[in-house]
C-alpha cells in the first residue's frame, strides 16, 4: 500500500515514523516543509525536512523535539563567544549535515538529489522529498511587521500573533521530481499532524501538488494537530483560532478544504462537528504503541 | 618601539608571538595574509589570519600547527558521513569563528573590524589586521594547472611544482583601514620568516603597502625562513629553488628586494652570502626562549 504523507516539523516526522513502523517503509514517501528553510551565514539549512531525517533515521533529539541525539555545541559557544549571532542554533553534528547539503547545493545539485542522498546515507528507506527544489519561503505578518519564518518562530519565539501567512516562491516553485509521480502511484494520501498554516501550507501552495490532491483518484485523510481544541506544541491552535475563527475539528477540515476526503481527530474532541467524515482514535504519539495505534487509524480509513 | 610585522601562517605567528613577547604587545602591528583564504560552503575561512589569531590568543593547537587546542571534529565527521567533501578541515570551535565571522562579512562588516573584534574577544593587545578588506587571492601555477591556492596546498598537498604565482585582485585591493599609519608609525619594520612567495608576497603584491615600503624611513628587516638551505615546514625552499634560483639567504634578499635593510639568517647559513646586511643568530622558535632570542636579534639590529 503506496502512501504519500505530507509533514511539517515534529509532529509531521513523528507522523511519518508512525507510518515507516507499520507499513513496509519502501512504501512511505514523505514529502517534507521547505517554506521554514533559511540561511545560516549563507549556510542552507532546512529545519522541517532534517527533523524528519533525523527522526527517520533514529537520530533526532527526541527530548528536544529538534537536532541530533548526543550533539555537541561547540561551534555555537566558540561564535558566541566572538560576538556571532546564534539566535538560531545549529549544532556541532548538525552543521555537518548543513556544511554537505550547502556545498552541494552550491555544485548545483537539486536539493531532492541531496536529500535522497543523506536519507541513503542515514539508512533511510522511506522516500524523503522536499515539496520543491525552487526557493519557496514563508513570511509571517503580525501587527509588529512581516518575517521570515524562523525570525518570527525562533527569534521572536512565535509571540506575535498571525494575521497572514506569505508563500514566496510559491508561485514560480515547481514540485520536487517523483513528487507528482509519487502522487499518481499512492494507495493513500496523508496529511501528518502538522501545523495547517506553516508547516502544510507551504506544500500545498505550489500548484502542481495542489491541482494532484484536488484531482486525487485514491482518498485522502488528514489528522487533526488538535487534542481537545489545542495543540502538542507550537502556535497552531493560536493560529487556527484567529486566522481560521476557532480550534475545533472544523477549523482543520476548512484549512484543508476539497483536498481531503476524512479528518482523524483525537478522542477529545470527539463531540466537535468537524464538517467531514471522521475517525476518532487517540491521536498523541507517545510511544511506539500510540504511533502505531494513529498509523493504523489512517491506513485503515473507509472513505 | 612600535613594530609592524607582515606575517604569513605558522613561522609567521610564531614570530608575531615573539615581538609580543618581547615588546608590549601593543606595541606590535600584526599584518596576516589573506592570499589563502577560501570559501568552505559559503563560509569565509583565513587560514593564515586565524593561525596568528590563535596563536596570540594562545589557543591553538601547537603539534598540529594549525587550528584550535582540544578542538572536536563532529562537524567534519557528520559532513564525511553524508559523502560532504571535507579535504579542507574544520574543527567544531574554528567554525564557530567561521560562522561569526561569514554572518558579520554578509551584513557589511570589512574583514579588518571583524578581525579586530575577534582579538579583542580573545584578549589579544596586539593590532591584528589583514593585509586588505577586499578580495585577494593567490593562485599557483603548476604543469597540472592553476589552482587556486589551497587547493594546491592543502586538498593536492603541495606536491606540484610552482611554475609561478599570482594574486587575483591585488591590483584593486587597498591596504586595510590603519596599516598605512602603523607603517608610518612603526619604527621597525619586520617581516616574518614566512614563505616569502605565498605568504609574504600577497601581502606586498598590494600597491600602497610595496610603496610605504619602497619609501620607508625606518629600518625594515626580514627574517629568513630558510635553516642550512631548507625550511621547517612547507614549500618555501622548493619555491626558492625554482622561482630564484637557490636556497641560500641571497635568494631571500631577492624576494625582498629594495624593501628591506637586513635579513636575519640562521646559523647554519652563516657563511653565505646574502647580499645585504645579515644578522646570524638561531632562528627556530621552538620554545619561549628560542622565541625572545629571535625577537631581540631583530630588534636590536643596528641599521
Amino acid at each position: 500500500m503506496n502512501v504519500v504523507v505530507l509533514a511539517g516539523g515534529l509532529g509531521g516526522s513523528r507522523f511519518a515514523r508512525a507510518l515507516t513502523e507499520t507499513l513496509p517503509p519502501t512504501d512511505v514517501t514523505v514529502v517534507g516543509n521547505v517554506g521554514d528553510d533559511l540561511e545560516v551565514a549563507g549556510l542552507r539549512v532546512s529545519p522541517d525536512l532534517d527533523t524528519i531525517l533525523y527522526t527517520l533515521a533514529g537520530v533526532l533529539d527526541e527530548a528536544q523535539g529538534w537536532g541530533r541525539a548526543g550533539e555537541t555545541w561547540n561551534a555555537r559557544d566558540a561564535a558566541t563567544e566572538l560576538g556571532g549571532e546564534t539566535w538560531f542554533q545549529l549544532g556541532d553534528r548538525d552543521l555537518g549535515l548543513h556544511l554537505a547539503r550547502t556545498e552541494a547545493l552550491r555544485r548545483g545539485e537539486p536539493l531532492s538529489t541531496i536529500t535522497a542522498r543523506f536519507a541513503r546515507r542515514f539508512g533511510v528507506e522511506a522516500t524523503l522529498l522536499p515539496a520543491t527544489d525552487n526557493r519557496l519561503r514563508t513570511w509571517i505578518a503580525t501587527p509588529a511587521g512581516e518575517f521570515p519564518f524562523q525570525e518570527w518562530f525562533v527569534r521572536r519565539g512565535h509571540r506575535d500573533e498571525v494575521d497572514a501567512v506569505r508563500f514566496e516562491g510559491a508561485d514560480q516553485a515547481r514540485s520536487a521530481p517523483g513528487l507528482l509521480d509519487a502522487l499518481d502511484a499512492a494507495d493513500l494520501i496523508a496529511i501528518a499532524p502538522s501545523n495547517p498554516f506553516v508547516s502544510i501550507g507551504p506544500i500545498l501552495a505550489i500548484a502542481e501538488i495542489r491541482d494532484a490532491l484536488e484531482h486525487r483518484r485514491v482518498p485522502a485523510v488528514a489528522v487533526s494537530p488538535l487534542i481537545g481544541g489545542r495543540t502538542v506544541r507550537g502556535p497552531a491552535d493560536r493560529m487556527l483560532q484567529r486566522l481560521a475563527g476557532g480550534t475545533a475539528p472544523a477549523q482543520v477540515t476548512d484549512c484543508y478544504k476539497g483536498l481531503i476526503d476524512a479528518l482523524v481527530i483525537d478522542e477529545a474532541d470527539a463531540h466537535e462537528e468537524a464538517g467531514i467524515q471522521t475517525i476518532v482514535t487517540r491521536t498523541l504519539m507517545t510511544d511506539a504503541e500510540a504511533r502505531r495505534r494513529l498509523a493504523e487509524a489512517v491506513l485503515g480509513i473507509p472513505v
